[in-house]
C-alpha cells in the first residue's frame, strides 16, 4: 500500500489537514548517523511558506517544524523521524460557506463522493498545505544525501508561467533564490512580475511549468521495471497538488523526434562514459546514467479564483462559486520547493535501495 | 517494494528476459469467480504481437499465453494467476555483437553499470518484450472488470507520430482496430503509412504519442495522496519502455492556461453531477469524477536504427553502432495495447482498493 | 517494507522514543465514517498506563492521547489519523548511568551494534513505552470494528505468571477488568498477588503467558498464503517487546498430539457449520472458521532487575548492572491490553482486505 | 500487501496449486552476480521431495526445478528469478470424492467460505505441495548467502514427534542428513522409527516439533519494530502449512522463568561480545546478537487419516471422512527443509535490508 506513503526504503507518510491542529511527515528508513536539526529543515520550509511575497497567499503560517522522534543529540538514530508542523492561522470562518458547495476544479466533490464525509475547511486533506510535510521530509532527505553523496545538488526553478517562459540559454542556478519566482534568469524577473500582476488584477490565475534537476547522482540508481527512477519521479511529481503532466528529458516532445536526433551518443571520458547530449534526461531503462537527472512538471492554474464559476451544492441545486479565501494567483511558484523535496526523497530512496540490492562493492566498470 | 511489481491489491509481478526460455506475469489479488481462459487473454496479446504488419518487427513470436495457476474450471479462484509466454524465435546470434558494446539510447550501459552483469541478448530484461507480460495481465484485469464493472470501456489509440497527428474532431473508436496504427480516424491512415514508410526508408525511427481513455468508471476511485489515480497512472505509463512523458487531461498544456479556462464547471444532471468540460481528465484531487479518465504518454523513437551512432565498448574503446536486428521504426504503435493493459490494471486495482477501504455501501450522495 | 509499520489496508506506523518529546501512531487506511474521539481511545490507554497498581512501574505518565488528524466532527474521514501521546515524566537522569553500559537482556547492545548510535534514555525506541502507540491504534481499530462488525468481541487475559496458572474451567470474561492481573478468575487473584509480592521482594522478575480471543469474527478472514490470519497474528504478537513465543489454538502442544485427537469434527448447525472442538484456534489454512480465534504468547521476565548481572561497557570493560529505574516485576501484565490492541488491528485489517479482494456479496454458502 | 509474497528486499511470491500444471516461486530482489544453477537448487528440493522414505507420501513427483529467468551464464543478473516445478503425478481421481465434502482439519471449508470456489484437487493452493516453491526459493537464498556471508550455516532438525523427543545433550549436526527424520542423534533413530510405524499401523498421524538454527549470522540484523528478525521468523514459520506455534530461544517456557534465570550475561571476548547463555535465541530487541539464531515450530498431526471423522458436505448434509489419498503420517518430517528454506530467505532478506538502511561501513564498535 502507498496511500499516504511513498518510497521503498526511505518511506515518507504524510498526515494532517489544512485546518486541523497540525500536519506532518512520519519518515521511516532514514539512515542512522545523519546530522540534522530543526533549523536546517526550516530553511526549506521557509522557501515554501505562504506570505513570502505579494504573489503567494497571505495566509500567515510560521510553518515551524518540530522533530519529535528519531533524532538524538543532533543525529538520526535509524528510528522513525516524526516531523510536525502546527497550524496556527486557520481562520476556518473563511471556509464556512463551502461546507455545502463544491468548488469547480477542486477535490471537494470527489472527496465527498468517495468518502461521504470531508473536512471542508480549506480543502482539508486535499489542500496544498499537505506539501509542507513533504518539504520537511525533503529537508531530511537532503541532510542524508549531504552525508551519503556529498557533491550531489538538487535544484528546481520555473520554466514557464502561462505565456512567459525562460530562455534556456540563460539558465543560471545562482539566480534562483534571489527572486520571488525561483527564476534562473535575473533578467526575466520584471516581465514575469508584470505578467502575474495582470493575471491577479483580472481576478484570474495561471498555470506553470517547473523543472527539477539533480546533478552529481551516480550511475546505477533505479530498480527496473516498476521501480524505475523515472517511474518513481513521475509518481512523486504527479502526486503534488494540481500537477497534470510529468516529463523526463525530452518529455512529450519525444513523440515528435526521429531516432537520429534523439539518441545521446556515448564517448569515453577521463572519469567514465560521457554523452553528446541529454535527451534522455539522465535515465536509460529506468537507471541513472550519471548525467543530470531532469524532470519537468506542469501545474494547473489555481482553481480558486475571484471570477464566478458555475457549480452545484450538496443537495444538487445550482450555484456560482467565487473563492474569497487567500489564494495564490500561481500555485506553481510554491511548487518549486515541493518538487525539489520530492526529487531529494526519490534520489535518497534509490541510493539506499541500490545499496541494499547491489551493495557498495565493485559493480560494472567500463574501460 | 515494487521493483518488478505494481498495484496495491491487484498486484502484477512480471519476470523474464527477451531471449530466455519464457517470460510472464505472476498476478496476485485477482478476485475469485472471474470467468477467463487463455483464448480471451490471447486476443490482447495478438494486438501487441510482433510481425502483425509491415510496420512492426518481423520477429516471429506466437506469444501464446498459458495459464499455469489460479484458474479452475474456467474461473479464477482468488489464488495467484501465473501467466507464461514461452520465447520461441530467439535468434540469439543476431545479438552476439552487442555483448561487448553499449547501444546508444538503450539500457545496455546502465544495466552494466548497475549490476555488473547483463543478459545482453535482445536487451534482456530491458527489452520491450517484457510488455507482453503486462498485456497478459491486462487481459486478466479486463476479465475482472467485465465482471465487476460491466459497461466500463478502455480504449487506446495513437494521437501523434512524429510530424503527423490526429484531428481530435474525427476521433471514432470504431476505427481503432481496423488499421495498423490503432488510429481512431480511417481517413488519416494513408498519410500515416506514407510518413512511416519514408522514415523506414531513411533508416530512421520516430516517436509517438498515445492516448488511453477509460469510459464508464465510477466516481470515487483513487487513494489520496500517494496512491492517487493520476499518480498511479503516471507511474504505470512511465514504466513502459521508452516512455518520456505522461499527461492527465490538459497535461503539460495546463502550464499555459488561465484559471477561467481550466476549471470544469459543474451541473446537476439526471444521474448525478455533470461537467461542462474535461480539462481535468476525469480526476480531481487524485479521485475519479465519473467522467472519461484521459491519460496520454509519449514514446521516444526506437534507439535501434540502421544509421550509425557513436558509442563505446565495455573496455572503453570507441565504436559505431548500427543495429541490424529486427526492430520497429515506431515502437509507439505496439505501445497502444500496452497502455490499455496498464490502464485496465490500475482501474481494477483502484476498484478493489476502494471496495476494501470504503466498501460497496452508500457513500456521499449528491442531490 | 514494514519496518515500523504493520497491516495491509489498516496500516499502523508507530514512532517515538521512551524519553523524547512524544510518541504516537500514524494510522492510514481507517475507513471513513467511524465515530471516535479521544475519550474512547483513552479508555484503552488507561488500561496499559503505568502506575495503575502496585505491580506496575511507578513512572507517572498521563498517557493522554491526542487526535491530530483524520477525524472531523467526531468521525473519521478516510485520511490518516495521527495519534500523539506526549511524554511528561521522563526523569532522564535515572538512565544516565546506562549511556555507556549494555544492560543484559536488553536491546542496548544490539541497537548499538546495528546503528552505531542509540537514544539510551529508557531504552529509547526499544522501550515497551512504544506499545502505548499500539494501544491507541488498537482503540481506533475497535471503533471501526464496532462500526463494521457489531457483536465482535476481543478479550485478553493472563493465563500464567511463572509458577501460577489459571484453571481453564473457571474462565469468566466478566472478571477480567476487576483485578490488577487481567485474570479471568476472581478466586485466583490472591494467590497471584502473593506470588508476585514474593518475586518483587526477591528483587527478581517473572515471565507471563497471555491469551487473546476474538469472538464473533466471520468465517473467511485471512489471505493465504503469506497473509494468513495466523501468520499476521504471529507477527503482530511477536513484535511486542519481550515476547518469545506465539501459539494458535493447540500451539506448541500440537507436536504431541495424534490426528485422531486434533481434528475438529464438523457438524451442520442452525446458522452454519459448527465444530466439535477448537484445536485449530479458529483458523484453518490461514482463514477464519467463524469459531473463536485464539492466540497465546509468552513474555519473558523483565530484564531490568535489582539483582546484579554481569555485563560490559561500550569500551569493552567488564561491569555489573543493577537496574534501579522504575520497572514492572512482571511486564506481562501490561502486555494484556497490548495483545488486545494487536488483535483488533489485525482483525480489522483482514476484514477490509477481505472486502477489497472478495467483496461483501455472496460467497461460498453451505447447506 | 503480502498475500502470496514475503520478504522486504528479497521478495518471494509463490504460485500454483497441488494438481495444476505447475507451481513455482517468482523471486525478486536477488542480488546480481550470485552463482547458481538448477542442480544446486535441486539438492534442497530432493530433501523435501515425497516418496523418499517409507514415512512420507508415496506420491511420485520428480520435483524438478527449472530456472526460467534472472540467471545468465550461471549467475544471477539482479532481475526476477522464476523457479518453476511442473506437476507430473497428479492422480486427480483420488480426490474426486472430496469435491463436495469438507475434510476436518483441512482448509477445504474455509477456502469455500472465503472464495465461493476452490480447486479441491489435493487441497489446491492450501496443499503442502506449495512448500516445494519455498524450498526452491530457499535454495536461491542459500546461494546468495554463500556469496555474501560465507561461513553462515543454517540447519533444521526434528526435536519432537508425539511422545518421542531428542536428548539436547546429544545434538550432532553431522547426523541430520543421515536418517529419514532429520534427527541430530543417530542413536535415537530406531525408537523414532518404531514409534512412527505404530502410528501408521493405527491408521493415525502425529505432530512434530522442528528447530532451525542459523549459525554465523552477524550482529545487527533485524529492523525494529515491525520488521524485527524474530517477528519475520515468526511470520515465516507460521505461514508453513499445519504450523500452530513458533518459539524464539526459550519460547513459551519464558512465561515460567524468573529474571535472574533468563538474562544472558555479557562478557568481552577476543572477537567481540560473548554471552553466558542464549535464552534469547540470538535476538534482542528484534536484532541479532551474533549468537546462534534459534527458532522452533510445532506442526500439527496430518488431518488426512484413515480413521473416520465426522463432517458435512457442501449441501450441509452429514458425512464421515476417511482420507484414502497418499499422505504422510507425520508431515513434520518434510517440514524440516521447508523451515530451513524460510530461515535462509529471512536471513538473506535482513542482510540486504541492513545493507540498504545502514550500509556496509563502520557501525557501533565495542571495545
Amino acid at each position: 500500500m502507498s496511500l499516504n506513503t511513498f518510497g521503498h526504503l526511505f518511506r515518507v507518510t504524510t498526515w494532517g489537514e489544512s485546518h486541523g491542529p497540525a500536519l506532518g511527515a512520519t519518515v521511516d528508513g532514514c539512515p542512522p548517523g545523519v546530522a540534522v536539526d530543526e533549523a536546517f529543515l526550516q530553511t526549506f520550509l521557509d522557501k515554501r511558506r505562504p506570505g513570502q511575497s505579494k504573489f503567494t497567499t497571505q495566509r500567515k503560517e510560521a510553518d515551524a517544524v518540530k522533530i519529535l522522534s528519531g533524532v538524538f543529540e543532533g543525529q538520526t538514530t535509524g528510528t522513525p523521524v516524526q516531523l510536525m508542523i502546527e497550524n496556527t492561522d486557520q481562520r476556518s470562518k473563511d471556509y464556512g460557506d463551502i461546507a455545502q458547495t463544491f468548488r469547480p476544479g477542486h477535490a471537494d466533490i470527489t472527496y465527498h463522493q468517495k468518502y461521504g464525509i470531508r473536512d471542508y475547511r480549506g480543502g482539508g486533506r486535499s489542500s496544498a498545505r499537505e506539501t509542507a510535510a513533504r518539504v520537511a521530509a525533503g529537508g531530511l532527505a537532503r541532510a542524508a544525501l549531504r552525508h551519503l553523496a556529498p557533491g550531489l545538488e538538487i535544484k528546481g526553478y520555473m520554466t514557464r508561467m502561462g505565456e512567459v517562459a525562460i530562455d534556456r540559454e540563460r539558465i543560471d542556478w545562482a539566480e534562483i533564490d534571489r527572486n520571488d519566482f525561483f527564476l534562473p534568469d535575473a533578467k526575466a524577473v520584471p516581465d514575469w512580475e508584470a505578467y502575474l500582476q495582470d493575471i491577479r488584477k483580472a481576478q484570474n490565475s495561471v498555470g506553470a511549468e517547473i523543472e527539477v534537476v539533480c546533478r552529481g547522482a551516480p550511475a546505477g540508481l533505479g530498480a527496473p521495471v516498476y521501480g524505475k527512477l523515472d517511474t518513481d519521479l513521475a509518481s512523486a511529481m504527479m502526486s503534488i497538488n494540481a500537477v497534470k503532466g510529468v516529463e523526463i528529458g525530452e518529455g512529450m516532445a519525444a513523440a515528435r523526434l526521429k531516432g537520429t536526433d534523439n539518441a545521446d551518443e556515448i564517448f569515453m571520458g577521463a572519469d567514465g562514459p560521457e554523452y553528446s547530449s541529454n535527451h534522455a534526461g539522465g535515465i536509460l531503462g529506468g537507471i541513472s546514467t550519471g548525467q543530470d537527472i531532469v524532470v519537468r512538471f506542469a501545474v494547473k492554474p489555481t482553481s480558486s479564483i475571484l471570477t464566478p464559476r458555475k457549480s452545484i451544492r450538496m443537495d444538487g441545486s445550482a450555484t456560482e462559486v467565487v473563492t474569497k479565501g487567500r489564494h495564490d494567483p500561481c500555485v506553481g511558484i510554491r511548487a518549486v520547493p515541493v518538487g525539489e523535496a520530492m526529487m531529494a526523497c526519490v534520489i535518497l530512496d534509490h541510493l539506499l535501495l541500490h545499496r541494499g540490492q547491489v551493495g557498495d562493492g565493485p559493480r560494472g566498470v567500463i574501460g
